[in-house]
């Protein structure tokens, strides 16, 4: 039996509240359990040097100081970046640009602002799932403005973490959970099945081929029904 | 005509939120019109060099990257503290001292994070405003797990901004009207209509005295209700 | 009895000496007592971007390591701006670009470095005393070479600070009397009488309205003295 | 045909070099093809503020300035660590953790240093499986020292880079080959055959299940061979 | 014929004040012509780890924005030390490091502060002069204090620029002299006529064997003659 | 005796191998005795404000962590560039700058990077004799591709170091020499036998004219059997 009570193939609540910002091109407002993470969606009208002339997607991500048991300090007052903070924007940044044709804009940077408002496990692919809506919020304000003729998404992204937790594999780790985990997992799938992205990491020990496949199997499942928390969202 | 059609001494609506985060030792969310701020209370058990032994209350103000109309960067980006950041926080800090007895409370600094979530004029005065509430809290949990007998605050503290615009005395300035305003004014108070701090600022001109006694006047009669928002929230 | 004898309207010993650097536009020395700041004021052909093609006057405050009692470490061994220092030169930079019209010069920016050799109370405001008579220079220079064809100075600026110690009102504060007063104000006036700025913050206790009243009252009687300090100075 | 004439299962030429230092506690130079990093393991007596009392295990990763095709800046110059840099160190040190016992040695750190003097793809990977040399060292340094009474190495650990190149599944890509990537993977694992970690990443489009099973076995395979040059390397 | 007249031996106009700063243990105010610094001597109970529990002195060197020509931006707007100041404090620190016993006084660093008021060549000889004249009656303080049984200052030190400009020796090179020198030196001798430090540096060709002996030779006649103004300033 | 049984005026075996990285358009390994310094040079194709239009030569120094027998931090980890590499790079710069016709490339700056492998004493002075075969062959590069017409070498340069140990003048100090010295001096020379920089420091004692005289003799002559070797390099 897991903490919360939920079966291992089971997700917390799921939330998703779109347009929930006064002046973000795109916004939305996670809940998974208790973790709550504000994606905005931010169009600047000029790309990095590596994509002179193109378009380009990028995330960064935060949490608030007290969004932990315990306050962290703000990057600004040890002037560094924080390092966990730097991997995990890194494959937000990764995750997004795979939902969309970066050639169908031109000379414009999407930053997706992932700031955490409470952390619960999972805060990462929570962000790569509300990141999806705030960046197809804001590929609609450029239709709309007539930047773009037809939204460059070209398909749903989602995420989900999942685990080894006392030898059992489950998903969606609550931070209690996530903290006992001998393997931890990151997944990123495309709503044609396909994986953007699969982070494993064997935190307490290291795991064999099956366990990998029953994770990313499970995985799979649970992210369609949050894509399709997504299109109701975005249905709205 | 006020922008929003509000009279001169009309506040906008206020609402504050207690104990929103799952956390913190107090916390707070105020929303006055489209302005939003989280402000949370984490006890440490610490105090600075210069409070050896005794009690300290200190804040830090950040504001969200899209809480503005243009996105503004993070403060580690450009590896600065944001300067007008510095200044905000250092007047709630002192604001906050202002309503407690520091030497109640031994070897504990109360750290107010104040984080803009949406900027529309007003955020320092809102965060004065809500940050009493969540530092009231986070005593009350002090004197729940016995680190202090009562509770240290010994009276509310709240504050308002006002203003001249195109020559008229005005409260609780909005974005738009905060920009073209003259002079603008930051007014804190007790709840025994003592002063605690005010910030008098010509922005596009001079003022006289006459003027500055009528923004006082009105800006005192305002505080009093904002006390009242507070006190039905405390009574919660 | 005030620790050096002086009457509660009574200044510290004030000089003020102009054009005291080889290579600077502008500069000016002040002596307050023990409180010595060296002004200089540097002519810039670049404006900032939200200026761009007008005028701008900017201020930064510094102090020397051991202008205090203690020795303070230089920022950049902190890799920090000392945010009281930030505080400061924002106020100093309102108050200067309060006596000059800003459109009257074009793509200019001046830059009044404040350096306090020596501190004992009351540099904030002895910086802005000073740093008028150095912008004064400033623009003077700028005549001569023709860049503007008057110079843009349009009233006087002065800064006195002022506060509540023992009980009593006074003006000037040495460091000793401004590390127990209860208030502390700081009242920025220009020569028509106008208030550019007043900061009034209570230290260690609130103040009511009539203190205030007679803060201000004694610190605009001081403030003119001081203005005449200026004008001599600056009709040498 | 891959652009060096390899075979798509075919490592490019591996050497290990151990003891290549004349200070460090443990060290090993690889070379795979033209990719050469330099990793050096430091014992530390002190542990992190989570590990106190334990033992923990660390790594460092940079590239020369002059290790790529363009000059990269030092960190120092914009005086922020490299993102890619904090990505990559902190799976070395996830990796290289899993191959010990870390409760084996007390109040030690570990620090492996992962210069890297020439980069032309799989540096990371190089990074684990040299740094797992020099770590193994380190460790019979603190034996013969008598910090601890066997080498706490539980079991091998080397990783290798996969990937799909124009539709094919190559292992050990070098830069060229890695920047036309469709998918990149890094798959460490243990000399139980048993995977520490997995990133696999859709750089260019996104991959299925048989994609990514193909990858694993391929990889798998290669780490054998790998792992058999880092236990003769260690017989020397 | 020199820029300001003088034959090539011959020294700009020297004053030291002593004792000029309010707060500081030690102090002196040195002009050399234009060039003016002011040194302060802080006694700070602590000693660095590679001195624990014996004496140090060390140096700051720093430019005021405006001592220049052209304004310096202060290091911490670019959040990096000078590294022409790291240089040339460097310098100062071993150059007063020569003068006295190291081992005489214990777990007491102290600190020569050495900001430039006015460049106008020669700053970093004068902060050694002034240098020494500071650090001198610091340890006079100390010993009024107590912390130490007599001075442990063991001989003078003091330092002259030197150089070859326009293919003439001549000593005492002013900015416009400095920055056209074929060779650029700096002497640094003690009272016993001992060389403590010398640097020579081609800056626009490289010099012989010959040219540095006279360069030395005149230099340290110029500084026996700045050691008899150090010696009146410290009688006084 | 010296302490690896040299004669005073004896070199460690020096050896430099040319051409040693892949990327860049020059680059030598320099072995003295255990020192190790990896050099390349780096052609870039601007110059810094100061010399628009003209060319360049600057150098960066660096220790990797374990050059040493502490490892030392890597300076982004205090985000302060180590004050002893500041003073170093600045000497190598000006060194090369020595040997070479700045005005016969344009809008060129070459970068030399001295990576210190391992360190034995004697880095600074092996970084600027490895140096100088590197920035010769990205001469020759740009010679090749036709960026200048003929090498803009015009001398070779190259250095030692020297010292006073146990009152013995000696050359090419081991850093156990070194961290005994009295007397530390670092002579570079041209191939005219002209000196391009001397810095000679009495670390534990001053020295006089004579012992200078002696170390600068000693120290020429090992220049030229280092010239040797740096001639015998570029011919291979």
């Amino acid at each position: 039996m897991r903490i919360d009570k939920r079966q291992n193939d089971e997700l917390r609540p799921i939330t998703i509240k779109r347009n929930v910002m006064k002046y973000a091109e795109g916004s939305a407002f996670i809940e998974c359990g208790e973790t709550k993470v504000l994606c905005t969606a931010s169009v600047s009208f000029e790309s990095p040097p590596f994509r002179e002339g193109k378009g380009w997607v990028t995330a960064e991500y935060n949490m608030l100081p007290r969004a932990t048991q315990q306050r962290n300090k703000r990057d600004i007052s040890s002037l560094k970046k924080n390092s966990r903070a730097s991997e995990i924007e890194r494959l937000i940044g990764r995750s997004l640009r795979a939902c969309c044709d970066l050639d169908a804009f031109n000379d414009v940077t999407i930053i997706i602002d992932c700031d955490v408002i409470q952390a619960d496990g999972g805060t990462r692919t929570a962000s790569i799932t509300a990141g999806y809506v705030a960046l197809y919020d804001a590929f609609e304000w450029m239709k709309e403005k007539g930047y773009v003729e037809k939204n460059p998404v070209i398909c749903q992204i989602a995420a989900i973490s999942a685990g080894i937790v006392h030898n059992e594999v489950m998903v969606d780790l609550c931070y209690a959970e996530d903290s006992n985990a001998q393997v931890d997992v990151n997944v990123v799938t495309d709503s044609f099945g396909n994986i953007a992205e699969i982070q494993a990491t064997g935190e307490k020990s290291t795991f064999d081929k099956e366990q990998l496949d029953e994770i990313i199997a499970l995985s799979q499942k649970c992210i369609e029904r949050i894509m399709e928390i997504q299109r109701k969202c975005l249905a709205e």
